[in-house]
């Protein structure tokens, strides 16, 4: 559980630096970068701001309801870049106050979704059916939102850097 | 680690599912459905084609990397849509046949990365830096292709049905 929480943290380091590539790719092509934060792929789809909201959202209260620990709620009220990265550092700050010790026994800890009246999740299932899916479609997303859009993103901008050591 | 592989099938099922919706769509809109095979958001991405065929080595690596056991290699050759969900069919078949039994000690099994010459990582690490993130990416990215070109699809085609119990 723990070592997925802190995925989700590392995850959204990598949206951040795609965040920052925005902004750079802005800045050449001399446009307001904002107009990236109320872009879409469909007419009917969230924008890049509710994308990176969504994200974080997903993995703050993916630590809340594993761990049973309040977290602080966010007003959704992003509207620039830089803006977007300081919800991320938010995250990020409360997602970096849980430790191992937080997840004991969350595999089994029942989860309730406000769609879902009258029934539960068990912990587990939540985090690998709902959590973790939901999590990455809204990051890629972001990331296919900006890509759409010409900034240059590869796969090593979402994925990062891996724990590897010597073979 | 076998509750990861379990989701992997049940994200590729959901992605049949919006493959069956994009068919559903070409028909009502009277045009090639095959066309949308070859479409991309950015000139430099991969098409839906990859995307799909990319998902599922995703999913097929993960389990054959974690398990130490040996997979049929797919010769990427899929160009319709209908070749895409016989991909999808097949290579859930391949994830069917492992059990729970496959993936013990699978935490610290060395895994080897063609791109990390000299390194390896944790069985764990592998899957929850690498393999999980870059699945839900082109299973997402395939979903933003389709949604893209008009298909009617919402984040519940993506997520599917979750296992819950009576509160």
């Amino acid at each position: 559980m723990y070592a997925q929480i802190v995925q989700f943290a590392r995850s959204l380091r990598q949206l951040d630096h795609c965040l920052d590539k925005a902004i750079a790719y802005a800045t050449s092509r001399k446009f307001d970068v904002n107009v990236l934060a109320g872009s879409r792929l469909a007419p009917d789809q969230y924008e890049l701001a509710r994308q990176v909201q969504s994200a974080c959202d997903s993995a703050k209260l993916a630590a809340a309801r594993l761990s049973g620990k309040d977290v602080p709620k966010h007003p959704d009220n992003e509207k620039t870049i830089e803006e977007l990265k300081a919800r991320i550092a938010s995250v990020l700050r409360i997602l970096d106050g849980f430790g191992e010790a937080d997840f004991v026994g969350s595999d089994d800890r029942p989860v309730r979704m406000s769609w879902l009246p009258g029934k539960v999740l068990r912990g587990r299932d939540y985090l690998v059916e709902f959590a973790a899916p939901n999590f990455f479609f809204h990051v890629t997303m972001a990331y296919a939102i900006l890509r759409h859009n010409g900034v240059e993103l590869g796969k090593l901008d979402y994925i990062g850097p891996l724990t590897t050591r010597e073979a």
